[in-house]
Order: C-alpha cells, then structure tokens, then sequence
C-alpha cells in the first residue's frame, strides 16, 4: 500500500513516525484495533508522500518536521525521504497565523489537479489521507453540480483532493480516499456518485477517536437500561493546532454538526446537548483536556449524574485508527467495493456514510464490522470453545 | 405472576412502592431495559408476601416499613396487604445492629422450610426474589453434599431459600428463584442441577446495578479499540444498610469476588484492578458516590486517563432490574427452561450462572438476551427501514 | 434596613423568599457568611420593591412570580405586598427573548430618574440591589463624562441606576447601591468619585458565588506551596437566565474580564486560563455544572493535576452573600464610609472596587474583612481560650 | 546544616536528588514553600548519612539506591558519598516484605542506641529526617515511663530515634528532629518534656501533603461561607511502598487517626467523613489517585456537591516540604526555641504538635509561620506599594 498524506501536521508525524517504529517492532500496536486479525501487515504500508500549504513546511522532510514533536532519537532515519509537497489550499488556512499558498494561485484549479495526478502516479498511491485542518463547508451534492465548481474553483480544498483522487482512480489505478475530518465527503452523494463510477472508495466522514466514541457507547449503555437521558454536556480543551483552528465559530460548527445527530440516533430521542470543542490552551498539549456530565432518570423518578474526565493524547488516538483505515482500504479493493464502506464508517468515524445512515453506538459497530470482514474476536472463540 | 419477597429491606420497599405506582401509570417505566418490548405486562405482577428475620419488622406491612423511605402521599393503600413473615436466619445478620431470630430456631432447619412450602402453596407463589443482606458463603458444588447440609442446618439463607424453593417447584408448581445478592446460587453446581430436577429456574447471580456494568461497558470500549489497560480502581461508598455490611470484610470479600473475573473475561489479560465497595457513611443514603480511574496504553507509548464520577440510587435501579427478571421469569417458565438461563443471567448480573461461564461486557449481552427472547430492538427495526 | 430590588428574576425571588423564610426561622441561615456574628439581625431587612421592564413581570406581585419556581407551600403570603414597577430599559434585555420596555422611553431619561428617586423617597429605601441581567458596559471614568452620559441618554441600565441613587442620598438619605453583576460600577472611578460626594456607598462588582471563589482559594493553595501552575481551564453551563444571556459574546465578555486578572493578582505571575461561562443546557436548571483542571509543577519537575466538579444552586449562592451585602451596608452608613469599602468587595465581589486594587485570594480577604467589622471568628476565640 | 536521613526509602532517594539538583541550579525551587523568602539558602544543606533496616539496602550508597527511581542522567554523583548504615528495626518493617534485621537486635536497645549517638557525633549531624514506613504506635504521655520503655526496650523505632537524637542533643549539641511520619513525637508530652530539657527541636507529626492540606483548606472555604457540610468522603489509592504498608490494618488506622480531628477542628462541628488511604495499586505508582466529595448545604435548603479528583506526585510533594523543615530547623536551632514550634508544625504537619493544639487550616497557618518568621510574603508587599 503507497500511502499519500493530505496535511502535515502533528498527525501527519504522528503517523509517519509510529507506523515506522511499529514496521520495526520498537513499539506494539496497542491503540490499532484490529491489531493482527486482519491479513494486511503493517509493513505493507509504505507512506511516500505529504502535502501541505504552509510555506515553512513545503520542500523540507517528514524528518525535519517530526522533530517538533519527537526526540531525534525515537526517529526513523526513513523519513528522511518523505518530502512535503506544495498541494491545494483554496483557503483553507484562512485566519489561522499561517502562511500558506497552494498550486492552484499559479496554475489555477483545473490544472494543479492535473498536475496531482501526475504526481501519484510517479508514486503510484494507493491510499490517500486527508488529515488538514478542520475547513468549513457544506455537501455539495449532486455530481453535476460537482463538476460545475471543480471549474469554477469554488470548493474546498479537502473536496478539490477528494475529486482529484477519484480523477486518478479513473486515469490510473483505483484508490482509496480516507477523509478523517469533519468535511462531508463521504456523506456527500455527490462524491458517492461519483466514486462509484471511478473505481475509487472514500471511508468517512471524521476519525472517531477521543471522547465522541465513548460518549457514544455510554447513551448506548443508558439506553439498553432505558435510562431516559436529561441532559449531556462535554467539553474539551486542548494546545495542539486542531483546538486553535476550533476557536473559530465557522470552524467549531463543523465539529457541532458532526455530533449533534449522534444523540438522538443513538437515543431514539432528542436530549438537549452541548458537544463541541470548547477552547484552546496551549500548555495543555496534544494531550485533551475532556469533562462531560450526562443526567438522567432512573427507576421510579430518580435522577441519577455520570461526570467524566478524560485526559486523552489526540494523535496518537488518530493514528491508530489511520493504521486500520489504510490496511481496510487494501480489503476493499480488493473487494472492489467502490463508493464508501458502512460498515468501515459505522465504527471509525463520527458521522459515518453514505448520506442518510444513521450513527449507532461504536459497541455495536465494532461487530458490524468483523461480520463484514469475516472474521470472529478471538476472545469470543476461546470463550465458545472453553 | 405471584411473587415473594425475601429480604424486607430498603430494596424491598422500593420493589413494592415501584411495581405499584407503575401499574397505575404514576411513573414512567424509565429504568426498566426491556420495556415494554416483551409479552408479560407490568400489571401481571402482584407481590403477595415477604420474609425478614428482623424483629422489628415480622408483622409489620409493606405498607408501615415503606414509610421510612417514602413522602406517604406516594404509597400505593394496597401495600397494607403485603405482609411480612418470619424467615429463615442462619446468622444472615449475625454482626449487623438488628435483632433477627429465624423460624428454624424453634423448628430445625428441615420443619422451617417445610412451613415455608407450606405457606407459599396457600399464596400460589411463581417467583422468589432474593435481596436479603450480603452473606459470605461459597459454592456448595454438589447436590448430595447439599443436600447434607440442609439435614445439618450448615448452610447459609440464601441457600436454604434457595433448596425450599427447589422443594416448592417439585411439589407444587414450577418456580423461579432470583437471586439478586453475591451467594453463589447460579453458579453453584449443585443448585444447577437440583433445579434441573425440580421444574425449577434460578436466575442470578447480584443484580448488576450502579456502577459495575458501566465499567463492563468502558472495558470493552477499550479492547475494542486494543488500548492495553494498566490499571483500574473503582471506589464506591454510599449510606444505605448494604454499605454498612460490606463493612465487614468477610461480606466484602463477597462483592470483590463477584467482579474480580470481570475484568480479565472482557479483556483477554488480567490488568491490576482495585474494584470494591469501600465505606459506609450515613449521609450519603441510597445515592452512593462513585470514583473510578482507568488508565491504558493508546498507540505510540502514550498514556491516557479516564476518571469516572457516578452518582446512583442505589434501589431503584435494582428496582427496573428485578421488574425484567420477574418477566422473564415467566417467560422462562413458559419455556421450560430449568436450571437456569445464560442469555438472561449475562446481561442482569455480575457473576453470570452457571459455574464455569465467562462474563461479557454488558453491551453484547445486551443483544444476546434479544436474540434469546426472539425480539428486536425498535430503535434497529425503524432505523432498517429508513 | 428598606430594600429595593433592581431586577426581578430568579435571584429575586430566591432572595425575597429566603429572607421571609429566614425571618419566620422556617430555615437555618446556611449560605449567610457572617451569620449572627454581627449586630445587624435578619428581621431588620424588609424589601420593599422590586424593578424590571419585562413587560410580563411589571404590575405583578413578588409573589406571583415566585411560583414559577418554588412550591406554593413555601411562599411567605407578605410578598403579596412587594409590586413590581416599571425601571429603566436602556437596551439592557437586548438580543434575549422577552418584551422589555423602560420608563425612559415615554418620558426620557433625566425624567425617568427624578421619578425613581421620588418613588424611592416615598418606600424611604436605604439599600438597592442590583441583581439584572448582565450587560455589555465599559467604565466611564470621570465624573463630568458621566453627567454628559446621563444628559445625553447613553450609558447602560445599572449606570442609569447607580446614577439615580447617588441622586437620591443626595437629595433624601444616605444609601448603599449593591451591585452585583459585573457592569463597573464600584471599578469604576466616576462612579466612586460620585458617590463620595453624595452620602452613598456602593459595594461590587460581580457577586461571588460559585466556582470562582473556589478557584481563587485553590491558586492561593498552590501559591502558598510554591507551585507552579501551568494552565487552569473552567467551565461552567447552567439552565437559568444568567446562561442563556451569556451566550452572547458581548455579555460573555464582561464575565471574562471579571475574571482574568485574578489568576495574575493572586499567582504573582500569568498563568494560561480559560475560566468563562460556557453554554447554556435548559435541563441543567439553576445547579449549575463546573469542570476545572489545574496542572502545576511540584518539586523536582514533576507535574501534578487537580481536576474539580462542581454542582452550585447559583441563586441559594448569591441570596446568603446579598443577605450579607444588605446588612454590611447599615454598618457601612452607621461608619459613613461613603464611596466604596475595599474590605467588603474583596470577599463578596469576583472585581473588587475600587478601581486598580488587586484581587486577594476569599480565604484572606474573610480574615480582612473580620478585622473592618473588628470582630473575630468565634472559632479562633474558642481555640485561643482552651 | 549537617542532615541525617531516617528511612532509606524513595523519599530519601527524592530528597537526596532533588537537593543535589537544586544546589546545582538544575531544577528550579518549585513545591519549596518558603523559596529564597528565608535566609537559610539551600546550599547550606549537606546529607551526611542514613539508616535502614532493609538488608537489600545496608552497605550500599545513596546514588545506588535512587537508580530504582531516576534515570542515570540525572543522578549527582555526590550521593556516592551517602552510604546507607543499619539502624534501629523495633518491629518496624514487620508484615512487609522485606528482610530487615536493627541494630538493637545484637547489641540490646541501649547500647545501640549509644552507638547511634557516638555515629551521629563523627558526622557533626545538626537535623534528623525521620521518614521510614509508617508504625502502629500510641503516644507514651510521660517522661518517666518513656526512660521505663527505652531500657525495657518497648518503644517503636521512631520513638527510639528520637529519643536517642534527644540524648545527642544533650551530650553533643543541639539538634532537630523532623518527623514525618505519623508516629506521635511532637504530638507527645513525653517527647516535648524530654526535648525541652534537652536543647532539642522536634517539628511534627506528619508531613503534610497531597490531599489533606487541600481538604483542610477547601472546608476553611466552606466555613468561612458558613455552608453546613454534610459528609466527606476522600480516598486514595497508590503504588508506592507506603500504600502498600497501609493495606495493614494496624498501619491504616494510624493515618485515619492523624487526619480524624482536622475536619472538626476546621468547621467547628463533627461532620461525617471517611477520609484514609483506601488501596494498593502498583501500576499508578508514585502518582496517587485522588477522588473526594463534599456534600453541603446552601441557602434556602439546597444541597450543593464538590468532586475532586488530583494526580499527585507523592515523593516529590514531601521533597519540598522537607527543604523547608531542614531550613527551619536550622532558624529555630538559632532562636533556641526547644521543644516544638507550632507555627512551623501548623502549616507542614497533618497533626500539629505540641498535643492538645487545634488544626487550622493551612491558608491561614502559612500567616501565622510567616508572622513566626517575621518576613512579609513580597506579593503582598507589592500589592501594598502599589
């Protein structure tokens, strides 16, 4: 698997460097949850090249780039040839204290996409992760629609990737897209129309990692109880890039939306929540400050309160989830399931597609997605088999 | 269905007060799982006596005893119908600030739970509910040896209870036994098999309430995600006279064995855990306070922290427990299921019957007990056929 | 002591309901900091009127509005006799859901004033409470721009009445403003310059209740210690008006600035924080829900974490400090320290006036303020006499 | 300032390090309470020696010893000089599983003791740190029957420490003993008698640290608001050897002792709590979990709640407070105030000597030790010239 990063950020080294380390066994792979059980290795996965828009960081090597974040130490010289390239920006670091300038200013739209294209092929990409900064946007919809603003260079950068890899899973070799943030790709018909017909797979919409699973499988444990939920509120604070990026409201609506079905999806009602990234402070780190209250009644008219504190290291959460999402995107072309993968969504992002499914709890996802794969928890073999 | 209630405590009160006002639509039935999902209705129910050894209050009515807990405009008149009767004691109080005599203190053993077969055919008994006070007592294993020990009188409460019932169910008509506290019952061979052949049904064993099957839950979040867990303590203290019991070590020893395995089934590891009810202190009453730290691995040797605060009634949620498993009583009964039944046992208690069973995060068993039932969850149905 | 209420909402009703209830001995005075320490009694505070311009609330009795949240067993029948009249507007409910107009809207606002202050004349008030709304306001800072203010119609509802009462005790009697929302009034050096010369005195700003006492207890805690606390992050989420107001940036803003010198006066250095108002969660109701984290470094580089969870009734909260308030302002006209009285805001304010003092930590400023009143905590008294 | 260490244990390694690092400008002075205010500078702190038990320890050096808690790298070689001498066992380590061997056991107490003092005087030694594992131990009372104990040999190891640091201060030259454990010494008039006519100090008992200090000064916050506490529950739960030693019964309830009076003291009434070090954890480590509630009544009725949950460095939080206790011997060496000093006891110790003093809670006891000490705390001096 020729892997593409879309996005070097903190989670783009994270990636680089913990898939590296664990090729070479320097670290296991707790945190991959489907850690050996499926047939793809990790050392099928090579990553071989990263875009990005930000001028300090365009020409030089994941290496240099990863020193931020790590001890030179713990760094695998191999990164060293990853280069980041300069790729599409349509803005999408507006208002951020960044200076950025994509392909497109020179080339215009149409013809930096081409020149992408030409790019991946040289690498011969398999999989492409996007994983830049959060943007605002809305579907678009309907594939027409779709073309119409690819040429009048009126969409977003995430959206002008995602229509660039279906370009090149139709020119050259079918591919995955996977869109770990909040943008709707994958719920976006649009992009399913259009990567059915180019043999092409998106898996999406937002990595589920951090507190947003858990607070799902805990409405799935009030509700098997018929606990009838009150009220939940969470908040999260955190220093890295992502939490700047959400102190913008257009930005923090993006991860709003993203949450806001999964209540009553998971609950069979509406319970008035507050679910959003709260603030950035930058001493806390990459490591996410989370409090969240859930009220709600018991038996007999008694209220009952759960409060939850998490303190939780955000890309690395991220990157084990990219691990399996990469190796599943192998499974589905090989399954040639072209379009997106419910059941892939249903269990590693937070609002899964296609358009219209609804959220289920990440407990139960968990299974729809060995049943797709085929294959059974060990843990429950040796159980049947005591 | 015609219940007897063991154990004329707090949790029998709120059982009596709670069945009532929901036949009579004064409270919704929040806080019972399967709703009104399944065949048996609320107002099938009629509990018909209740047994205590407590001196202050044999004679008594549900009525007078549930005016300790409840405002009097809340008490349903028919609980002055509901009386209670002197049981068996064996020492169940033995250390405990209660003055308690037992009818096999004048009787012997053998006579005493003959009078109680005896009084329980005059009320047409189905379904035995145990919630006296925890006892420390181990699995017999064996029905001869079981049955010497009744010959004896070398046995605790719960399991005399337990064998009358068995006796019941053969020379009356076939029972359940529901055993809500920690004495090994449904997982003790030789009640097994003694109920196997006596057209009877144990279900059990500790009602799983507050905040053990939360933790189930956020262990199997945590596996399903391969985060390696490193430690977890669960403190809990509350003011109710179950806390003040498990002040003694030899009842505490109780609860702590009932959740020990837990923790490695849902794993697949043993992880160092800390899990047990530690104080008694009065105010707090019934709505006991919770504090729970997990720690784990996440990918690339970082390490997360989740802390967990809970507060709880303690009783009502019992209650919404006990109402299903009466129901299911039933509906097992109806089956012919003797002995007892995994699929019931697995998502309702803490140490699952029968002897030798792994316990699963509550969540699979959950849809292990749908599957059994023959039912699908509504909130499934509708979201198919979207 | 003859009070008149400047804002009738829920404080309102807490406060004109507590103090009857606290006057017929139907409730300990819990809540109340200086208890029956000091000569001034309960029984000597009688409210007399009430102000708002919430077109559903003008004309109606204090009792009537009192239903809406307490129990009509619990309404002392004298608050038939406080009826709420026409204030001044001046914008302050803009942008929030209710129909509000003001007395200076028909008459203008030199007007409007002259016929407060006669009303006043005529309930012979000694003591105002201002309890409205939050609302978006700068200090005006000299005297003379304040009169221009007043003559030209633009200042701010709490200003227009702080204005009326410094009109009013120079023209009727000496009187005491309290102002317990955050516009600065007692920060703001017109304000203090006015007062002193008209026999008035005005305690404030920002009533302290709830989570940022405590936290400025905890960072004195850390302080003492030589702790070095990296960054503080509290949030806090209510169902009662207060929230609903602050979600508006403006608003949310006074909230902010009240709190963040405070970190610094009290560290000695700038700390990172993010302590504000979150959200508003209707069924959350008045028991508001804090989370605060606070990570420091211990000896020898280590780091620490203090997290808290808070649930403060907010209105009990600022019904005990205002009964406090009332009273200190009849010692403060018996001592004639007219203008402001450090020693009192810095215990019972979150920005103590005057302008350019620093915030001290509660547990010191209790201590200072003992020392104005000249009376000791009869806790120190017993311990010294043993 | 010449320091003999009592207890070879990881606070000793702590101490030992972090002392050596701080003279060395290594590491700041963080979690040193009284920093660079005194003038005793921390470079005139110089370990000389220190005594265990342990056979695994005897013999070996200091820098050996803290290899099990510091990475090489940060290890002064100066702590090669430091060797560890057997001392006195009494029982000390009984239960434990370490193979420890006094001593008293050869020699008989007496002698051992004289061997002690003539060691002590080789070394020039000024102040004794005493931090060995928490004893079962109650106060002897009088001077008479405490010579009766030492030649009968019945006392605890602390006891003959301290008793024997008594003699060395008589025959050779003043000295101070800080007692950091529980152990009654200041908190005995046996030791305060016998110290006096010694030209000896002792400061105790118990170092106060982590969770005790905080609950003293958030119940100070309580009263001083005059909310009615109604319980508190407080538990802790760690890996380091002193947990594990508390999981003896014997050992727990001296802990349960020293903090049972605090919150009576504090608040003026009993209030129910259940405040002790609850569990043994070996993963969690040195950095104890923390998880506390207090229940309060408000104004008007209303029940508020505090959570907290802290992650404290156990060893390094003594760390800090140890460098001021050796420095404040050296102050009180210098005003010859033997005996003990509340001032300095109130504000470092869970319980302050001498016996019969109240506790007070911490914020106000660091006025008092400034007041003792007659300096100002400089933020205060800025804050006045302001």
């Amino acid at each position: 698997m020729r892997v593409v990063v879309i996005g070097q950020g903190m989670a783009a080294s994270h990636l680089e460097v913990g898939l590296e380390r664990l090729k070479r066994n320097e670290i296991p792979d707790y945190g991959v949850p489907l850690r050996d059980w499926i047939p793809v290795k990790y050392n099928e996965i090579e990553i071989v090249a990263a875009y990005d828009v930000d001028e300090r960081k365009i020409g030089k090597s994941a290496y240099e780039l990863a020193r931020e974040y790590f001890n030179s130490s713990a760094l695998p010289g191999s990164l060293k040839e990853i280069q980041v390239r300069r790729g599409i920006h349509l803005g999408s670091l507006k208002g951020l204290p960044f200076k950025a300038r994509g392909l497109e200013e020179k080339l215009g739209l149409e013809k930096a996409i081409e020149v992408l294209v030409d790019e991946w092929r040289s690498f011969r990409a398999d999989v492409f992760v996007n994983i830049m900064t959060t943007e605002p946007v809305e579907p678009v919809g309907d594939v027409n629609e779709l073309e119409t603003r690819v040429r009048e260079g009126y969409l977003t950068a995430s959206q002008a990737y995602a229509y660039a890899v279906a370009l090149y899973a139709r020119k050259v070799k079918p591919a995955v897209f996977i869109n770990a943030i909040p943008s709707p790709i994958a719920s976006d018909q649009a992009f399913i129309d259009l990567y059915k017909n180019s043999n092409a797979i998106v898996f999406g919409d937002d990595a589920a990692t951090g507190a947003t699973p858990l607070t799902a499988d805990l409405l799935e444990h009030l509700y098997q109880r018929n606990r009838r939920v009150l009220d939940i509120a969470q908040f999260n604070i955190g220093g890295n890039t992502d939490f700047l990026a959400l102190t913008e409201p257009e930005r923090n609506i993006m991860k709003k939306k993203t949450k806001s079905s999964m209540v009553s999806d998971i609950l069979g009602y509406e319970a008035p929540n507050y679910i959003r990234p709260t603030g950035y402070l930058e001493p806390i780190g990459d490591k996410k400050f989370v409090a969240m209250i859930i009220e709600y009644m018991s038996f007999g008219d008694f209220k009952d309160e759960i409060y939850v504190i998490m303190r939780v290291n955000d890309k690395p959460a991220i990157t084990g989830v990219l691990i399996d999402l990469i190796r599943l995107g192998k499974m589905a072309l090989e399954k040639k399931t072209y379009g997106t993968v419910y059941e892939v969504n249903a269990f590693y992002t937070k609002r899964p597609g296609p358009p219209g499914v609804k959220a289920i709890s990440k407990v139960k996802a968990f299974y729809t997605l060995l049943d797709w794969l085929g294959i059974k928890d060990p843990r429950d073999i040796r159980s049947e088999t005591r």
